[in-house]
Parts: structure tokens; sequence; C-alpha cells
């Protein structure tokens, strides 16, 4: 079973690499990017075929290793 | 106008970073992990109002910057 992750920033976490990727749009002449926030994306193919225990077990994921939910987010979705 | 966008390694690409992921969730106990793929995740806030020169304005920063489509896919959705 296939399970989608995105791990972002809370809001108000600095984001540097956010901030380096504005800047350089701004370089590259793209006007009006008025934010940039950059996560990350995980795709797990899991033996798991329950989607409750496949979605259960990827939370764990994150909160073991995926997420530092100190000053990340994390979203999972299913299939 | 709020922008998402994926970008991904195409398939055959190695993902050494997806790969050092699986091995660390496998010594941390989690099974049945068969293949994790990492990919960046981005979200843009554009001064852009209309969805279809929003769109546009994203994927012509996925090819100057923001992916690179030797090795790399990258999805827009907007709002």
């Amino acid at each position: 079973m296939k399970v989608r992750i995105h791990v972002t920033l809370k809001d108000g976490v600095l984001d540097p690499q956010g901030e380096a990727v504005r800047h350089a749009l701004g370089q590259l002449g793209f006007s009006g990017v008025n934010g940039v926030r950059q996560g990350k994306f995980l795709e797990l193919d899991l033996d798991e075929t329950d989607p409750a225990r496949a979605e259960a077990a990827a939370r764990h994921m994150c909160e073991k290793l995926l997420a530092n939910t100190v000053i990340e987010n994390y979203e999972v979705e299913i299939g």
C-alpha cells in the first residue's frame, strides 16, 4: 500500500531554505512571489494492506523518525 | 494565490536519501517497508490571482529553478 507523507515547518518557524528559494526566484526575474515554504514529501510502499493500520504505522514513523514534531507538522495520505 | 509544488525523482533514478530513510525505519523496528522515495514539497504565495497564469508561472519556476528536469518530475497544484 502506498502512503504519501508531507512534512512541513510549523507556522512561525523560520525557513531559510524557502527564503533562499524566494530570493533566487526574484533574482531570476520572477516577481510577485511573497513567500516560499519548503517541506519534505515522502512516498512509502508498505506491505500493510489495511488502510487504517497503514495510516497508523505511517503516523508512528513520522513521530519516531520522519518529522521533528517540535518544529514540523506532518500529514499522512493513504493510497 | 497559493501554489503547491511536488518535485519527485523520476522512476529509475537512484534515491539514496529515500534508501537511508528506509534503512533507518528498519533499524527502528518498522518492518514491511518495501520502498521510500523522498521528494521536495514547496508552497508558494504568489501575487497572481488568475489560476491559469499562476500555474503557468509556477511551471516556469519549476523549469528554471525548482526542479532538475533531467532527473526530476514536478506537479503544480493551485489553491
